[in-house]
């Protein structure tokens, strides 16, 4: 496959929409020719079933195991549908959250086995996997303040059923992406997601400079 | 667990919700408690999904993994949340569909690898099989004409995903059923649903009587 896949991964508010919004017209101001997607959704099927996963009225109620079969549906057919043929035809697509989202929050979050979870993302990806991982970093405190100032920004902000799961939660899925990002050193790329948004996104752009995945050398030769 | 779990398989309108309905009604007077559910559904999720699954502007553009992975959502929703703490409890349960429909549909029909499917039907269901599976078998006319009568009937009857993929698929689903049947004959015993409503129901109580899982045992002790 000739093109490139990048993904960007964290915990809720650490930037990762605006940045990926960012890169993707940097790149195409380069001449690259660029899809963004994001996971769950990215397709009809993804973003009903997202509208389902994201249900006021089942938060709580909703099994972890049928969590991870509902993201597991998505993220087949996005990898299916739109990445690979994407991918195929060289283009760069960036995904907002892709399997590391899994192992992080129903796995160490949630506490489900992560061999299990491991299993069951081979089964979806069908042998894509990220060229490269961002993985944007903030502190709770700043994810809170980020948070805080969203929902007196917007009305109609939602307090969605991974925001109600509370602090404990959180710190796990954070140590979760630690964890993961020590396993995968190369592909995962720690981002220090403090600061302003043109900061994080230089930082992005050295990341990317630095670990030479081809997106560089294609636009100098 | 002292309940006793019994599947109705079959191809479409091989009359298995109407026998459901018969089987409890009979069983309640007996003195069982029964409870009935039906998949894809049968939880505040499962009938989402089920609602996304039977979308007809998503009909044909899924692919059959992603349907998969929909399918075993709900299924493990619904053994964790209904099936298994009804059987904990003594009751009996009555389920329209189950993991035989994904080996028969998904597989025979639509030519996924039965052993994956295997392998995820494993990772769903929790441990719990059906003690007996009821597999409804009419001809493929037979269905044909059943669906006729109802889609005059019932103008707001609807030519779901399933039943807009044509009589190929569904004489592999119909073999697939039958191979199954071949594989565990003890489980799955095949009933001819041909006949009146009655004849049918007539012929699954002698079938319960035979397989002695426990049900005429305990109305007679």
């Amino acid at each position: 496959m000739s093109g490139r896949f990048v993904t960007f991964e964290g915990t809720d508010k650490a930037g990762k929409r605006t940045q990926i919004r960012i890169l993707a017209e940097t790149l195409q101001r380069r001449g690259h020719q660029v899809i963004t997607v994001r996971e769950p959704g990215g397709t009809l099927l993804g973003e009903r079933v997202r509208n389902v996963l994201m249900s006021p009225d089942l938060s709580g109620l909703m099994t972890p195991q049928a969590e991870v079969f509902l993201f597991s549906a998505c993220r087949s057919e996005l990898v299916r549908s739109v990445i690979r043929p994407a991918l195929e035809s060289g283009k760069v697509v960036l995904c907002e959250r892709f399997f590391d989202s899994t192992l992080a929050y129903q796995g160490y979050g949630r506490g489900l086995d992560l061999e299990w979870l491991r299993e069951i993302i081979d089964y979806s990806i069908d042998g894509v996997i990220p060229d490269l991982t961002l993985l944007l970093q903030v502190s709770v405190s700043t994810s809170y303040e980020r948070r805080a100032r969203l929902t007196s920004m917007d009305s109609a902000f939602r307090q969605d059923i991974f925001e109600q799961s509370g602090e404990s939660f959180f710190s796990r899925v954070e140590q979760g992406f630690k964890e993961l990002a020590k396993e995968e050193p190369n592909r995962i790329q720690v981002i220090d997601g403090h600061g302003s948004i043109k900061e994080v996104a230089q930082r992005i752009l050295e990341t990317l400079e630095r670990c030479d995945i081809g997106l560089w050398f294609w636009v100098w030769q």
